[in-house]
């Protein structure tokens, strides 16, 4: 008989090669199963619900495990954390679910936010968590271009050559782009992502904020449906995973 | 003849040992110098507002130089940052200013902000950049206490045994709690403060979040006239200089 538990988890992605095991560094999933095994003495994999990719940040990943040891869900919360340390992940909270609930399989939406600060000076206390955009940007021409992007659509000009998404076509329930001072928040939404989606969304936004492309330009460029034909993919510092739903 | 330039400065203090030039350890404002000298060949005095403690970051902290050199506004801010890489020190805007203004005498008002993330799990994203508080804080009863401080007083209860000013009668103009999720944001103002006033208040106000003191009490810790009477000093990394102003 196992327990399962959802996580709620917040990571700086900076030090990691990613959320996935690999061998050629350390991820996020990694440092987690070391530290459910310190306190648990039980090997397990910690399954999530959006494999983030190397530098990406998560304010709330959703994960689970299946513990055979019999543990309050705040216990839990607080073993991991104490064995996590000093590394920067942290469980924000841990509840009790049915056996049935699947971090990855039962999500029925994520959101993301992409992060820009537009000013002229670097980035001090925001560095590595924002993408620096020196040269100004015009928010409102990207809000406009953002509604092109909206609905359901194939994709395939912001998807990633090693995406393994059985299709290119998604549906982007929410792509907001918010002013506040000199910071420039992309707020994205959906049931799912193809790879890089988001960040290669950004780097086109990003080019009709400096004026290179319009609105116009962005409709263009999805029917062109040729990754060569958006723009860059953003850096991954400015990525965060803001959430996960479930029915 | 020379030309005086205000200053705009962003800083992480984690890895300085405050704003003043010391023996023992980098500090902003030698930071601050060597590039002005690296930039214009100019070994000058970089003159602040505020001068903050090891670990106290600003946001707008303002400083004074005075060039020789005759150049624009924006040089000097872009030269400035290209020397200060990759210290966590940048100017966010240089101007000029009449010569007879002074960062820190012709100053009216300064406003810090002090950050306290409340919550169970340790700090991520936030490390470095809050004091975490694990227990769960009444910021209700925090925003009621802070009102007992509002206002001119002796503070001599709030001041560190270091502090350099001649009387410590000071008038808080501005002293609010707000809390939003859980992030609880301390906002102070006043024409000039004490040696760690501002840390001190939210270490004191710490203790009413966690219910062992009343607002009551924090009248009577401001009539004992006593550091002894109030709280801890709260630490240096959730303290943030956020503006200077003047006439």
């Amino acid at each position: 008989m196992t327990t399962r538990f959802k996580l709620i988890l917040e990571y700086d992605g900076g030090p990691f090669v990613g959320w996935q095991r690999q061998d050629n560094g350390p991820s996020v999933q990694a440092a987690l199963e070391e530290a459910v095994y310190a306190f648990s003495g039980e090997r397990l994999v910690v399954h999530c619900a959006g494999r983030t990719d190397a530098g990406v940040h998560a304010v709330a990943q959703v994960a689970h495990i299946d513990l055979h040891r019999t543990t309050r869900a705040d216990t839990v919360r607080d073993a991991v954390n104490y064995h996590l340390k000093p590394q920067p992940v942290a469980v924000i909270r841990a509840e009790v679910v049915e056996p049935d609930f699947h971090a990855r399989f039962s999500a029925t939406g994520r959101s993301y936010l992409y992060r820009i600060v537009n000013r002229r000076a670097p980035l001090v206390l925001d560095a590595g968590r924002a993408w620096w955009v020196p040269k100004p940007l015009d928010a409102g021409a990207m809000a406009e271009a953002a509604l092109r992007l909206l609905g359901k659509h194939d994709f395939t000009s912001f998807r990633a050559s090693e995406c393994q998404a059985d299709s290119p076509v998604k549906t982007l329930d929410r792509l907001e782009v918010v002013r506040e001072g000199e910071t420039i928040d992309i707020h994205a939404g959906a049931r799912s992502f193809l790879h890089h989606q988001v960040r290669n969304i950004a780097g086109t936004l990003k080019q009709v904020g400096l004026g290179r492309w319009s609105p116009d330009d962005i409709s263009a460029i999805l029917e062109a449906r040729n990754r060569a034909a958006a723009g860059e993919t953003a850096p991954p510092e400015g990525l965060y995973l803001t959430g996960v739903s479930y029915d």
